[in-house]
């Protein structure tokens, strides 16, 4: 069952609730989110106007499938855009609806003058357009909410997200060798991706070896080749049916460097210990304080230079945040990482990251891949 | 030689010009091309206070090491900045230059209160923040008409992006045959641009066969497999040093659908007629101009759903535009996609992507690859 109908009510339910005349949606995850549509444009409701899809003339078609594939074709009307004053014979298509005006001016027309609209916008120059006509309320948060509750229709793709993910992985652990380079790694996760099915990754893969894996964020090199005694640190996660899946894993061929696994076991503790933790009513940033605490027994705190986590889901990094500090309270639905770091500058780093989805108990993995792949 | 000083240098001038007391550099891809650093983090110029890259703690390694390797580290001095609120003993980095701060206030504070400040901001929530306590102009198309024109140096690193895409494209046509699927060629593609170097793709690539040729942003489908008498559109880009390549063709290997030979010289034609108009001192709205009219004159104008193309660089879609009516002059060192497209519902697409490199006198060709791929 999809489930774009019950999100589109609770649009029109938030339109009633704010007292607003319409609502845009700009921003594409937010678009996807109550459509299922993946491309350019915009979705508008207007008061007695209903739903309009806005998209550029080359997504008319692509637009018009999606509407019908996801079954709202009744709710929601594609409406095509065309600002750039094309001679008669030359316009896009007489059968479709199609406005030729840009997309500011093909807002206004279907909103109306001066009314009272909650957008998403977070785009400056588009926002300083639109404010000249309309009066503009901030529903981003609103809607950032609504996203943050997964249910188990989003569920099932995240999950397929994570196994297409998890093969990858093991398809680049199956091919690590003394030798073999960063990039060549990167490019046999990228390829199990594709042909698992992936639309995409949600970032393009992480794969650090020895001295390397003191960057969180490092990139693969053609150059860089895998040593005795090197650690390796493998980042990665793909998109299934505009769902992201996101883990880490560090591990060794090898003995790996001096006090590499007693680094590694003290992360894995703190993963351990913040899942432990993670239930209904607790705040995120609990999560992040009991990492680090673990962290600080070991004297390895210092080296723990991120936040524990973030919200996955249509992005890869969205609400809730999970640092040090943050307040958003855990409800079940909520979908987030858990990965601690410790990255010692000309040593190694570690960083072990799981998949959890809040249950109505406590928290159940996502991930299933083994965490500890150390001797 | 690295570019960056003179970049810099361009941007101390920028301040004088417009009599700003800062410069405040958010986007990403600018903050890239002013000082090869790639990860989050903003640039900041104070005057009298000089250059500062503002990174988060997990990048602070990686900002220094990029500034010395870009031959910037004594004009751009790297600061951390750390909101957490993190206890003493937790608090990363002693030896390294952190502010406790937000991002908001490290900004304040490396700049000061009510000062001018110019910046490429184009996000509307951290604007109202900053705001409210600086006077911020809008320096973003400046920046973008410094970035249009490629410097040798760039053209260079383009050229590898080219050629790595090409190089992919060329593997992805050998494992074309009877059965496979959109996604396995995808998986190719993903493949070799890896093993060859790039950072990344420009976008994920398009493999579309059969019908699904007339969506001109169709995703590979794993269940779509080639058929006798199936076009194949192909479009992709690499990313190599931080440069987009960006090109598209679509091919038969047997006679193909009926009318697609003739389509594809007529959307051919139109790319060498744009290609031959490309020069310094004309607009770009007249390449678009003239490919719709070479389209017309076969009758097949009114399906050319998109602009002719788009400046390429750092990102993939950046200045200028190349749409009907734009008046942007072309200029030695703009690069440009030229990419007339015909798609003819519930038929086929055919779109035939190049790169040029407008010079002195003309326009080069970065692309290399055949364009003719049918009998």
């Amino acid at each position: 069952m999809q489930p774009y109908r019950e999100r589109l009510a609770k649009l029109e339910a938030l339109l009633e609730e704010e007292n607003l005349d319409a609502i845009l949606v700009t921003r594409s995850p937010n678009v996807f989110y109550f459509t299922g549509y993946r491309g350019a444009g915009f979705l508008v409701l207007a008061r007695n106007n209903g739903f309009a899809l806005l998209v550029p003339p080359l997504e008319y078609l692509n637009a018009l499938d999606s509407v019908k594939e996801n079954d709202v074709d009744d709710k929601v009307e594609v409406v095509g855009y065309q600002p750039y004053g094309l001679p008669e014979d030359l316009v896009l298509a007489p059968k479709q609806k199609v406005l030729q005006k840009s997309l500011v001016d093909s807002i206004i027309e279907i909103i109306g003058e001066e009314k009272r609209v909650g957008s998403d916008l977070t785009n400056l120059t588009l926002y300083n357009e639109l404010v000249k006509k309309l009066k503009l309320i901030d529903i981003d948060k609103k809607i950032a909410h609504m996203r943050m509750i997964k249910d188990p229709w989003e569920i099932e793709r995240m999950e397929t997200a994570v196994a297409i993910a998890e093969e990858a992985l093991q398809a680049a652990i199956d091919s690590l060798d003394y030798g073999v380079s960063e990039q060549e790694i990167a490019a046999i996760i990228e390829y199990s991706f594709r042909v698992m099915g992936a639309d995409d990754h949600s970032f393009p893969p992480i794969v650090a070896f020895g001295e390397n894996t003191v960057y969180p964020h490092a990139s693969p090199s053609k150059r860089r080749r895998l040593e005795p005694g090197m650690p390796v640190l493998i980042d990665l996660g793909a998109i299934y049916k505009g769902y992201c899946s996101d883990m880490t894993r560090t591990l060794v061929l090898d003995e790996g460097p001096e006090g590499f696994r007693d680094t590694a076991e003290a992360v894995l503790e703190a993963v351990e210990e913040a899942i432990d933790l993670a239930a209904p009513g607790v705040k995120t940033g609990e999560l992040d304080a009991k990492a680090r605490e673990v962290l600080r027994k070991h004297g390895l705190a210092y080296y723990f230079n991120h936040s524990l986590g973030h919200g996955v889901g249509i992005e890869v990094h969205e609400e809730p945040r999970v640092s040090y500090g943050s307040d958003t309270v855990l409800e079940p639905g909520i979908v987030i990482t858990i990965e601690p770091g410790v990255y010692i500058p000309g040593k190694y780093g570690v960083r072990i990251e799981e998949m959890i989805l809040v249950t109505k108990k406590g928290a159940k993995r996502l991930t299933r891949f083994p965490t500890r792949l150390w001797l």
